[in-house]
Parts: C-alpha cells; sequence; structure tokens
C-alpha cells in the first residue's frame, strides 16, 4: 500500500495532498515565523541579507535520463548556494518554484525534494516556500537567501597587480557534459560527470576570504573561466592575464583531454568554483588557507589595465586574446 | 538601427548584454546595497519580511496570442502581490527567474519587464535581481519580498461565529478564461477577459484589515472560493458557510452566466480577490472600511465548527456540501 502511494502519480495524489507532505519538513528556527502552508512565509531577518535566483530547465540544463531525481535535487540547491559563496555569504532559506509534468510520480518528487533538502540542511539551510505548476517540462527554480555578518565581496573590487585565484579544477563539469552526450562510461568519464551532476557550492573558502578580508572581488565561475572573468574585469573596471600552464587541471581532465588542451578550462560552463582577486601582499596568508581547505586554491594570473583587455598567456609566453570566452544560452555559436 | 534593435531575437543579442539593459531600471532604495548585475543582491532588511514565490508557465496558465507581453508582465506581478496582501503586507522586493524560447524578439522581452517594472513600482516594490535561461516555452518565475510592521495575518486565526467577506467580484476571471478559450469578444466578455488577463492585488484592503487587527484569518481567492476557504478552514479548524446569494457577482458575469448559476463564483480559479474572516462585533467598521474603499467588501458567509464541515446554502435555505471545490493543476477531473 504504502509502495503503492510511492508510485501514484502527481495526477493521482494533487498538488495540495503533495505539498502537505513537505510541511513536517521545515526545521525549527526562531527566524521562520511561518514557514510552508500559508500565502507567505513570514521571517524575522535583519543585517544584510543576500537574495539569489537561479533555474534549472529540462532539456537545456539536465537529462532526465543521466540523473536521478535526487541528485537533481542537490544540483537545484548547489547552483544557488554558489552565488551565496560568491559573495562570502552563507545560505539561509529556500523557496522553490516548480513545473512538474503530469506524468511525474510523487516517488521521483520525494527524491527530488529529499536531495533538495538534504543539500541545504548540509549548508545551514532550509526550505520554507515555493509552489508548484503543471508544466510541459521539468523546471526547477529556487530562490536562495543568505546571510554576510562581514562585508559582502562583490565582482567590482578588483584592482590592478592584485592576484587572480581559482578554487578547485576547471572544465571538468563541461568535459563531464561532453561525456553524458557521448555516453562514456570509463573511471575517468565518470569523475568529470560527476562534477557536472553533483557540483559542490564552495562555502567555506568563500566565507573565509571574505570575512578575512582578503577578496578584493570574486564571483563564481557557472558560465566559464573567461567569461566569468570577463563580468569580474568589467565590474571592476580592470583587464587580466589568466597563465594557460597554471589552470588547475584534474586527472580525469588531463588523462581525457590532455595536459595541454585548455579550451574547457578556459571555456567550460558549470564548474561552480570560485574566481576571486586578492592583493599580492595577502599571497602567504592565502597559501595558509589553501593548506587549511579541503579544496584546492590556485594562483591562475593577475590583474592589469582594463585598456590591456583579458588575455591568455601560452606556454610559450605568448599573449593572445580568446575569441570565444563562454556560455550563453542566447548566443548561437 | 533603433527600431532593428528592437526587432532582434534574444539569441542575436544574447543574454547578458540584455540583462545589462535592465541594470539602470532599479530606483534607488536605502535598503538595497546591491541590485542587478552581481552574482546576489544585497539587501538590509529588518523585521518581519514576508516571501512568496509564483509561477506562470506558457500554454498551462497563459497563451502567448492572448495577452501583449506588457499585460502578461503586469500579471506575473501581480499574482505574487496579492499573495504579499494576503498576509496583510505591502511588496518591497521581486527577483525575476525567466524561461525564454530562443526566438523570442528583444522587443517582446522589454515588453515584459516594461509591464513587470510598472506594476511592481505602483505597488512599491523594485526588481532587484534574477537569471534567464532557454526553455522550450516562456516561464516566469517570481520571487517577491513583501514587509509588514504589524501582525501578519495568517490562514489560521478564524474563530467560530467570524463572518466571512471577500473583495470585489467572484468568478470573473474563470470565466474569462472561458471566453478567451471559445474566441467571444461582446462587451462582457471583454469585461471579464481583463479580469483573467489584469488582475489587481488587493494591497490596501489586505494592509487595512490587517492594521487594524480586524482580519482573524485571510487567503488570496486564486483556486477558488471553495477551494481556498477549504485552506483556510482547515488550517483554522474550523468549518464554514457561505450563502450563495451573497457572493459578489458582476454585471458581466450577470450577464453571462445569469443571476443563479454560482458556479464558477464558487470554484473558478485566478480572481485574486481576498477572503478573510472577521469576528462579528467588526461588522460596522467593515462596513466604514468598505465605503472608504476603491474596491467593494462583501459579507458572504460564517465560520462554523469544524464538525459541519464546508458547506453552501442556497437561495431555497437548502445547505448542501460541494462535490468539487476548485483547481488543482495535478488532479484530473
Amino acid at each position: 500500500m504504502a509502495k503503492d502511494a510511492a508510485r501514484m502519480k502527481l495526477s493521482d495524489l494533487g498538488e495540495f495532498p503533495f505539498l502537505r507532505r513537505l510541511r513536517g519538513r521545515v526545521p525549527a528556527d526562531p527566524c521562520v515565523l511561518l514557514g510552508l502552508g500559508d500565502d507567505c512565509a513570514v521571517l524575522s531577518l535583519s543585517g544584510t541579507t543576500l537574495l539569489t535566483t537561479d533555474a534549472m530547465i529540462e532539456n537545456v540544463h539536465f537529462r532526465r535520463e543521466w540523473t536521478s531525481f535526487s541528485v537533481l535535487g542537490e544540483k537545484a540547491f548547489m547552483v544557488n548556494a554558489s552565488d551565496i559563496a560568491a559573495m562570502g555569504g552563507e545560505p539561509t532559506f529556500a523557496l522553490l518554484s516548480l513545473g512538474v509534468p503530469q506524468e511525474c510520480e510523487v516517488e521521483d518528487l520525494d527524491a527530488f525534494f529529499d536531495g533538495f533538502v538534504r543539500a541545504a540542511g548540509a549548508c545551514g539551510a532550509a526550505l520554507i516556500g515555493g509552489n508548484m505548476s503543471a508544466a510541459p517540462c521539468l523546471m526547477l527554480s529556487v530562490t536562495l537567501l543568505g546571510r554576510a555578518p562581514h562585508s559582502v565581496v562583490t565582482r567590482g573590487g578588483a584592482r590592478v597587480g592584485d592576484d587572480l585565484y581559482v578554487t578547485g579544477t576547471l572544465g571538468d563539469a563541461a568535459l563531464g557534459f561532453r561525456m553524458l552526450q557521448e555516453g562514456r562510461n570509463t573511471a575517468d568519464a565518470q569523475a568529470v560527470k560527476a562534477r557536472f551532476l553533483r557540483p559542490t557550492a564552495r562555502l567555506a573558502i568563500g566565507w573565509e576570504v571574505a570575512a578575512r578580508g582578503q577578496a578584493t572581488a570574486m564571483i563564481d565561475v557557472s558560465d566559464g573561466l573567461l567569461q566569468d572573468l570577463g563580468h569580474l574585469c568589467e565590474e571592476s573596471r580592470v583587464g587580466a592575464v589568466v597563465e594557460a600552464q597554471a589552470l588547475p587541471l584534474s586527472d580525469a581532465y588531463r588523462a581525457l583531454l590532455g595536459d595541454r588542451d585548455w579550451s574547457l578550462a578556459l571555456t567550460g560552463g558549470e564548474d561552480y568554483e570560485l574566481l576571486f582577486s586578492v592583493s599580492a601582499e595577502h599571497r602567504p596568508a592565502l597559501d595558509a588557507v589553501a593548506q587549511s581547505s579541503a579544496c584546492s586554491i590556485t594562483r591562475i594570473g593577475r590583474i592589469v589595465p582594463q585598456a590591456e583587455g583579458l588575455n591568455v598567456r601560452g606556454p610559450d609566453g605568448r599573449v593572445y586574446t580568446p575569441a570565444h570566452v563562454g556560455y550563453d544560452h542566447f548566443r548561437l555559436a
């Protein structure tokens, strides 16, 4: 009987009984005056509040056959948490706006919520509101709030002479996307596919470099390093040089593409690593952060005057200006 | 040249140049530390904050041939503002998560944002963040914040003996939806179509009955009177009797359906009127609110013990329990 209930389609159960199932899952928090189940959630907030919203749409951002609903729920949270990380904040409260095809099974939606709530809980955040509506494909739009007791780090504070750092490794998610499209299943392919399917928001490092006042500007790498560095440079009115050889590549990336193919590391989207600029005087301090962190931090270049533009220096020492910087949903290549 | 630019498709212009166009439109507000254009918006908030999110999806909630993009933008704001009204709050800040088909023209998106920002501005709210992504159909997910300096009114405070009131007229939007489907264009059809396409959030009345401490419970009528009254009764652990003859019907509704067909007034969705319960001792005060308001307020029934359930009393004095209470996206009729 329980099994039958789980296998029910949403069209058998109905929207309201389904939403009622979620209500017991909102954790108690003194800031939440009212959670799921009324016209609005009601919060008692003070201080600096961060707000971001991001969506994942079936057959644009993911295919259902590539992922479980639980992993999809995790990612829907993480891509938003990454924006909070990029300001140096920590996530607090989430709202979910779901578009769901009629034939969706309650079991799958339960798994989606499980993944979402688990990822949120691991990052200190709670689901406090949302809505659900019929849709021709799965659409997952998340709004995430965050807090930042210290100054937030914008994209606009980089200064000429600053070092450029990036967390983790680059290009894996885009390579994973390619492996998913090609149906490759080697150990290396699995490793990069996991980077695409289960990204991690770099909350601890973002918080650390913001709280210590080290980062002058920060952004998360969601649309490709050069594209996002371009945004940082534009907002800061500076240029930048990236050293191709310094780019952090994973073992799987090297095994699949070789040591000298930086294309996806430079332009591949969805890595959700943090890119930030730091005054060169903080180099020793940054090394200490890197050593105490579970995630690597790599110096990949430096900030230059705006007139010099955005350039990549190859291993031969030659500097070239990239023609194609990253991913834009609406730009046809 | 300007005309050519307006007629460009989003795929010609690209996401980032388009989003840049929006940035100049965020009004200055001391609470907005950072608006559009970074990883997060940054607000300085204090006190009670309301949060709601609601989505409109093409061919589920609207058809493109029924509406202009500008009117669509207004409605995307208003359906969210209605949730703020239902708590007795006022809207403050909005985030927009858009899914847009590749072939969409920049001119149409500009019109959508015009409509959204105009409706928001008229209600005292500002667009402070968002994202845009490719999608197979138009998907408009809005998150709206609000404030409530007084106590918020939940769905859960109705008491046995309270009167039940509703603003405006009921059933017009559902009838308008039917007229749109049938392609009817008489003056009466136009009037109810406008109620579907251009709803108004009843912010002033919601605020008034909350600030005066009159409403014991409140909800907006978005899924049909009986469905939403059912939610209010469930949360308040009470029952209710609705007098069919007291239901406020517009002239257009009476002309199209007659005086004695209450079906759509009882079960039609998308009216975005407010339904609230008030202690009978406040009747004279409510009459005063009604007389000073631009929108009518009608007493339609009363709260009864939970064991009596939710009933409608017809003009013959007979009470019957409705089988079908309203609209659920996922329930097949």
